[in-house]
């Protein structure tokens, strides 16, 4: 048997899972949990204080995960090393850390180990919002073409601003920096000793396109002198490497820390979300993927490019090789969910709950599924934490309509569930108005286990829903990077196309849209998108609001 | 010292009150439950069950009531029978009832018992909405000048629609009827002996205008042939007293069973919230009254008659003889805090409210109150049940727009509080814009006692707000009736303005408004009068929602 790890580098942990490259059973897995977990307030080094809004990371952590959770995950397969051909990983984006020329994290030279712009500034450190609203509005003025690819707006999570920061805040960090690189590709490199920036943090975080390459220098010199030659240098000049590409094989000493064989290729890095696809086995144009959680990423493979109003980044070898990903959002979904129970479940449901020792959201579900669709007599605006995806706004905010005096938990929370299923038709229209098809749903991430939201997002979106089958996605589409890495002669796969085909399992479950249930959820998405127009596009209100507090 | 006793007719009981006539002194009182509550289930008599929306009461009740009620007044105020020199009462409306040419309900003759029309029905039978609707449609259609009075919609409560439900549905009853007569009307014959329409019933639910009398019967055979002649007959046809005005005196029988002398002066009825204007001293020209309960009744003198647009009814002597009393209305006020209580109230907020043994209310107003206005981010429309000035539009619901996931149970809270306000401002603004001045605000009810809610109203209003001094004031107001209508040479007083000068209590409290609170209320109401104008007027959503349930 020939067998691939893919490890997955989340917020918190990273989980390895060693896959059968045949069929992409998972023979064994392990998690491990980074010691520093997510630093946003103090420095590790010196208890520095963080500012707000401020998300670090430790880079030994991840070296200490891939040891940790590779380890664990063969000692539970039982597989011998022998076996191994390949790794892939998929890392959280943008994640990015200032290194030398060859790949030391500056916070490891003690003259800036208290210095905390010389840390790797996770995915969700916003400290950098200034600078991404330099970024966008200087590309605005100028009409720079790339703008459009990205909704218009470029988010303070990206590279170009957070390296503005450290430029603008820490001059002397970015001076001494030679790299300016993606978690991801460090990781990579470390276990390869070759750096290579992967195609699709390039595409989606770095500003970077296949045909076009990275903005002007023009364009840079305009945004801040300091960044001249930002993308033949710290930011850019490598080469870019497609999902399924190859960047090495494994350091002679990273394959007698693993216990692996020298030869063992490791493929270039991908988004996590993204590696979800592959995992899910979404890999066909035309089939959007729902990762279901806290908020919804939305992913879509196509044949064509198309510059979609409001869709926030469409990358060639986004995902697949040769294939055109675009990638929307929500940004509260799950998170909206848990609001409404922390903050307003009464105290019966919750005492029910308790009874029955359920959660207040089965209660509340359970509750909500014996309810047609309309007879809540409600419709929201799932604006809860701002519109990722097509208004790009921030600060846009949430709105619930029709409430009574007969209005009960149970209707808000389906108005709630709704509305995400709402938000995610605009953006399945949007792409479908922009002309790339939309025929397929498959949906993962937690939420999926919920019944009731499965079928409302069938009855809403008039398609039906596949569950993905694979519990671990991101990991598991991570091995099929490792696979290709391998290719086929090593007992691997020659494309993503085929490492899916056979690596990805069928779908758990399949939700059909009832007919007359998305009758009536035509009549109130049209309302909805009434509110939408009203409050995202005509209306100042909600920024005059926000303004308020 | 002389005294009056005022006699407040409610939905569920009748309290009375003796009272010095020369200063306002409650001197006893006592409280009688009608037997019969409210009948909405099944008739007493035959045990029939009633119909959806229906409302009854039992006319015995009242007589009753008045016996019980007056006694234990009197036996509490220890006062002998020779210092009362006048009774008045005060009576929900329209509240009406069929009755022979003596005055004799019809359910009291055997072959009538069991038959619903027969009985009194209560102010809050809505059975007759499709009876209003055609009184309106036809109004409308014919371009009947008095509907405008009514804010361009007749209320299924009033007397025309019940009158024409009783025609239709129970011809020979209405056949049968001599009179269909007003409650408080029916009690005050009772007592005295001698019929008279009262000013302010007529006025405000039986389309009555001191100058133009009632509807012309052309009007009312276009609505039905039945009805012809119902002006001059059953439903009219008889003096319109004003308040202040007198009836009569006790009847022997009367007179006898409640201990008084035969010469105690009866006055003329008024509506049970129109006589709360009066015990609270409201009765100069420009004061606004606001009786904030469950929902709000505001009520305001002018010297003026003005059609002002979405203001439910005008009526010349409806409150003061010789003054125009404006009427307008919030649907749910109390109602929704209630509501909100009731349904959305967490856990933890009900955990403390248990813990430090005081209502969910103080634990919500308590946090509210630590918040600026416009701090929570959230604006709503207080339309929860409806909306009845200045729109007259019962389909139109509740609204919540600006929220994020750090809204707390207290954000929400206070916005509604906020947005009933609110929606009290657009009523006294509508007033002002129609040419009506409104120069103080006076509030009365159960509301009265939330401190943050006071002080909200004065800085949302922009002045400062008086808390009415009597606690009963409905029964002092019609407590000030019966010395009216006693007059001055018994000990009474001349004018219904002399016995409020004299007998209504100062007020018990004064709030301020706040310069800066009322600026930045001024910016929220802006955005109110926005979503107020896009949802009242310019779009049908939420009539489509409600279509939808």
């Amino acid at each position: 048997m020939t067998a691939v790890i893919g490890i997955d580098f989340g917020t918190e942990s990273a989980r390895a899972v060693v896959v059968d490259t045949a069929d992409g059973r998972v023979l064994g897995s392990g998690v491990s949990v980074y010691r520093h977990a997510v630093i946003d307030e103090r420095l590790p080094s010196t208890g520095a204080t963080l500012g707000a809004e401020w998300a670090l990371q430790h880079p030994g952590d991840w070296l200490e995960a891939i040891d940790a959770s590779v380890r664990a995950a063969m000692a539970s397969a039982g597989s011998s090393s022998a076996d191994i051909v390949g790794i892939g990983i998929d890392f959280t984006a943008c994640t990015v850390l200032p290194v030398t020329a060859d790949g030391t994290p500056l916070m490891q030279q003690a003259a800036l180990a208290g210095q905390p712009h010389a840390w790797p500034k996770l995915w969700k450190h916003h400290a950098s919002q200034p600078q991404a609203t330099r970024v966008t509005d200087v590309a605005a003025a100028r009409g720079e073409t790339w703008l459009p690819r990205y909704g218009g707006r470029i988010s303070s999570e990206w590279m170009l601003p957070k390296a503005l920061q450290i430029l603008e805040e820490a001059p002397a960090v970015f001076a001494e920096a030679d790299l300016i690189v993606e978690g991801g590709d460090w990781v990579v490199w470390q276990l390869t000793g070759a750096f290579a920036r992967n195609a699709c943090a390039a595409g989606y975080k770095g500003l970077w396109h296949k045909g076009d390459g990275y903005p002007s220098d023009a364009y840079l010199q305009a945004l801040h002198p300091g960044l001249a030659g930002f993308y033949t240098g710290k930011g850019g000049g490598q080469a870019v490497v497609a999902p399924g590409g190859r960047v090495g094989t494994l350091t002679p000493a990273w394959a007698a820390r693993l216990g692996l064989a020298p030869t063992t290729a490791v493929g270039a890095a991908l988004i996590d979300a993204h590696a979800g696809v592959l995992g899910s086995g979404a890999t066909t144009p035309g089939a959007l993927m729902l990762i279901l959680g806290t908020s919804t990423c939305h992913l879509l493979l196509a044949e064509r490019e198309h510059l979609v109003p409001g869709i926030a980044g469409v990358v060639e070898d986004g995902i697949v090789a040769g294939l055109f990903a675009y990638e929307a959002g929500q940004a509260a979904v799950g998170d909206s969910f848990a609001w409404f129970v922390d903050a307003l479940a009464s105290a019966d449901v919750q005492a029910e709950a308790a009874r029955r020792q359920v959660s207040v959201h089965d209660v509340l579900t359970e509750r909500a599924s014996a309810l047609r669709p309309g007879e809540s007599g409600l419709v929201a605006l799932d604006w809860w934490n701002g519109n990722r995806s097509t208004l790009v706004d921030a600060e846009l905010s949430g709105l619930l309509v029709g409430a009574t005096l007969a209005t009960r938990p149970e209707h808000i929370y389906r108005a709630l569930v709704e509305s995400t299923a709402f938000g995610t038709r605009v953006i399945a229209d949007a792409l479908r108005d922009g002309g790339v098809p939309v025929t397929r749903i498959v949906a993962g991430g937690g939420l999926t286990r919920n019944r009731m939201l499965m079928q409302i997002y069938a009855d809403v979106l008039g398609l039906d829903l596949e569950v993905a089958g694979a519990s671990q996605a991101s990991a598991l589409g991570a091995a099929m990077l490792g696979a290709v890495a391998a290719g086929r002669a090593a007992g691997g796969h020659a494309t993503i196309e085929d490492a899916a085909a056979a690596m990805a399992p069928a779908p758990t479950e399949r939700y059909h849209c009832d007919p007359a249930a998305h009758a009536r959820y035509d009549t109130l998405y049209r309302l909805y998108g009434e509110l939408y127009e009203t409050f995202g596009r005509r209306s100042t209100l909600m920024h005059q609001l926000r303004a308020l507090r």
